[in-house]
Parts: structure tokens; C-alpha cells; sequence
């Protein structure tokens, strides 16, 4: 999905939500786990209660990691059953060294290698340019660079002051980034806990889609995300994840999950307009 | 493998070598491709061949993603074939929030959740230290923690300078993971490629092992590594990939790849004395 239809899509849709599929096997409600693929049962009902409301899934590849092979059918499953309009991102966070980024670009962009062909794969900005680049030779795909992480540790190394104490690390990575591709390709993961920062990265980058993780349960706040962040196109996935999958722990969980979303996206329409 | 049993293990073999499996479908010999698991089959035939010349074998995850799941079902074979007295290191670069980490951790250290236990896991610091402590909750497990890797990006950002230019990035990520765990669960990865700056790592990180990728086909030099980062406990694991996997492409590869590793743990046999 290209820059222009995703923005299409959040006007149509009145949503810039991202839904988070953090499916933990061990958090599903008892009467799933009774299914043939209790993850993947889930991410369906979540999936069908949700999608009138969202613009993207994001499914972050750890859940599915974590129970091996059988996690990777899951997810291709799910990938598979994803509404064909909505956006969807691998939340990996990998990074290697150029000739094998273009492994990891494959397992995620190449429906014949691994069987899953996600529109964007995060990626950790530490192994600098060749780390990322491979990921820019599937046309159409995007990467989602971390810039500003919603988490305690960002303020370990992201914020350290470089180049003379003049900006802080994640400003030179986006910098630099830039510099690699354009808004059409490239995205930044800002978590909304640094909503104060926002206004900054907009200098930096004034078309960028900007993901955001941290809304709900980590505690950052959608009216200030939204005020500082989005843009005349869009310009915002705002992610949530635990708030809308854990909504409820009962059989009404995906009922439970759909208010949520709507509730989100209500909120969000109030701010697009 | 705690500290003490890595630093014997290299004593006894006369080795720090490590054994990058960066097995790609794409290149195998022609005669292996009929095989049921053909990754499988080479790596099980590389690890006969090299084991009395290695100490440790070193998967690159990416190789195995890339194939969806019959690639995770190929690495656990993998890891459960390598011999028990060899150290094995998950290079899967991973990091991601807290509770996202723990899953990580569980995917790659126990057994129960996805058929691996790993008994080190390559981990990216971006994200600081929230996204790195969940590893060190497996006692006698290790985090190997990439500071300057042997890549052209590393000038990108490890290398800016920080703390108003007191220092560069990569010295500041050991000083603070120095404050995270010790020596006998932290180890970092330093490129083969930036032997020059061995010995200033060696004053901020004078016991702990380093995982040194880069010798071979990335240009570093075995001799310029030994010089600057052996310690009297060993102190290096040194990695070779591509040179030893691919020294023949026809049916004589694990011949090849053993008298390639033969070379290594000679060579190298010669620094620890």
C-alpha cells in the first residue's frame, strides 16, 4: 500500500488506529484454548471485531517467535486473513548486516520465502545505513525506522546528546535516514510518551508517517499525540495493542475489543477533522 | 556455559573459534538439495566436520526466518545436533520494550516454549535498558550485546560522538550495560574490521568475552583481533562464516570447511600460548 492509499484510507476510515497483535497464548481466553490454533482463533475474532475501525494490523513477531514453528503458521494465518484494505506491519525490530537485512527483508516482504508479505517491517537503526537499506528493495514495502521509543530505556541512548550537545541521537538518526529514502518509503516509531518531542520530529519530518506505539497501557495520551503529530495527509498510525486485545478475559472478549477500538477511532475522528 | 567452563573449553581446544551457521538455501551444494531438510543435512555435516577445531556455533537466525517455518524446524535440529560441549549463540540482534524482550528471551532460552535453549542471544541496545534486561532473567544464560559491529553502517551511529564529544556512542553502550550485569552474563560484539579500537574496549571491558564477526569475507584480521583482545581467560570468541561454509561448493564442502577450520584453530593455537 502506497503513501497515497494509506492516506486515502485513514479519511475514508476516520482512523488512524493500528491495531497491536501482542497475541500471548498464555493471556486467551480459556474457551479458545481448546481451538486447533488458539492464537490464530483469536487474532480472527479480534481481526473481524475491529476492522471497521482500523487502518493496519500489526502483529509483533516476538508472540509468535516465542512458541516456534507452530507461532509462524499463526502469523501467517493471521497475515493471510487480514482485510486486503488495511495496512499491515511486522513489528520485528530487526537489523543485521547488509547481505543479511536482505534475509530478514525477505522473510517479511516475500510471500515465496517464508509465506508472509507484510506492507512494513520495523527496524533498529543501530547497525546504521547497510543494516537498512536492503529493506528498500521491495518496491512498495516500507521500513518503520525506530527513532524515539516509548520505553524507559529510550532515554539511555536515543537521548544522548551528539554532534557537540547541538541534538540528541534519535535526531541524527532520522537525519541520516532521510537521507536513505523518502517519506514514501520510510516511517519513524515514535512512542506516544514523547508526545513533548513531537513538535521537533515534525521539523524533521513534516510528511513521515509516524507509528506510534505507547497509547493505552503504557500511558501515553491520543489528544496529544494527535494535536502535535498528525499532518494534512495523515501522518499518524497510533497503535494499540494490551487496551483493545485484553479488554475483556471472558467470551465477550472480541465484543469487548470492538467497543474499545470504536471508542478509539470515535476519538480519532474528532481530531481529523 | 558459565564463564569459567567457556575460558577452560577455549584452553583445551586451543580455539576461540565460532562457527557462524549463516546456512543459505540458495547456495548449498547441488547434491544436498534432494535431501528432506537440505539446511539441516549441511549443517549437520559442517558440524562433524569442524567440531574438533570450534568452541562455539553461532546460527544467524535471519538464514533460518527466511525460510518460514521449516527454517525454525531445520535450527532446532541444528542447535540439538551440536555437541554439547560447544557454546551456541542465537545471532537474532533482537531488543524490543520490557515485556516484548521477555519473549524473546523465552523463545531463544527455553526449551519448553520454542524448541530452543540457546545458551547466548545476540541483542541490539537501541531501545536501553528495559530491552535488554529480560535476558539476564535465565541464570546461566548470556547476552551478547552488539557495540561496534564490523559493518560499514557501525560509523553511522555507533561512532558519533557523544557526552560533548568525550567519547563515541559504542563506549557509552559498555559503560552502562557494564552497570546491567557482569562479565559472566554480558559479553559484546566488536567487528574484526575495527581491530584498532580493541584496546580501548579492552580498558572499559577488560574480562568480558567479545564475539568478533568479520574475519574472512568481511577483510578483518585474525592477527590484529588476537593482539589487542585475548585475555589470560581467552576473552574472544571469533567468528567465522562464509569463508568456512562455502570453501567448496561441490560434494567435498565439509571436507573443505574442515581444513578451513583447521587453519583458524591453528593460527590461533599460535596467540594463545
Amino acid at each position: 500500500m502506497n503513501y497515497q492509499a494509506l492516506s486515502a484510507l485513514i479519511k475514508a476510515k476516520k482512523s488512524y488506529l493500528c491495531v497491536g497483535l501482542d497475541t500471548d497464548i498464555q493471556k486467551l481466553p480459556s474457551h479458545l484454548q481448546h481451538e486447533p490454533d488458539p492464537v490464530f482463533a483469536f487474532n480472527k475474532a479480534i481481526i473481524d471485531a475491529t476492522a471497521p475501525y482500523a487502518v493496519a494490523y500489526k502483529p509483533n513477531i516476538a508472540f509468535y517467535e516465542a512458541q516456534g514453528p507452530r507461532g509462524w503458521e499463526s502469523l501467517q494465518k493471521t497475515l493471510d486473513y487480514i482485510p486486503d484494505d488495511c495496512f499491515t506491519i511486522a513489528d520485528a525490530k530487526r537489523g543485521d548486516i547488509g547481505n543479511t537485512s536482505g534475509l530478514y527483508a525477505r522473510a517479511f516482504f516475500d510471500k515465496s520465502a517464508a509465506g508472509l508479505d507484510f506492507d512494513a517491517v520495523t527496524v533498529a537503526p543501530y547497525m546504521g545505513h547497510d543494516s537498512v537499506m536492503p529493506f528498500f528493495d521491495y518496491p512498495g514495502k516500507w521500513v518503520i525506522l525506530l527513532a524515539l521509543t516509548s520505553n524507559p530505556g529510550s532515554a539511555d541512548f536515543q537521548r544522548q546528546s551528539v554532534d557537540n550537545d547541538t541534538q540528541e541521537l534519535f535526531e541524527t538518526v532520522i537525519e541520516k535516514a532521510n537521507t536513505w529514502a523518502s517519506h514514501e518509503q520510510l516511517m519513524f516509531v515514535v512512542g506516544a510518551t514523547q508526545a513533548e518531542q513531537l513538535c521537533r520530529i515534525r521539523e524533521l519530518a513534516p510528511k513521515h508517517f509516524l507509528l506510534v506505539p505507547g497509547v493505552g497501557a503504557q500511558g501515553g495520551s491520543l489528544a496529544d499525540v494527535s494535536k502535535n503529530g498528525l499532518t494534512p495527509d495523515g501522518g499518524l498510525l497510533v497503535n494499540a495493542s494490551r487496551s483493545i486485545l485484553y479488554a475483556s478475559s471472558g467470551t465477550d472478549f472480541a465484543e469487548a475489543a470492538a467497543a474499545e477500538a470504536r471508542a478509539i477511532q470515535q476519538e480519532m475522528a474528532t481530531y481529523l477533522v
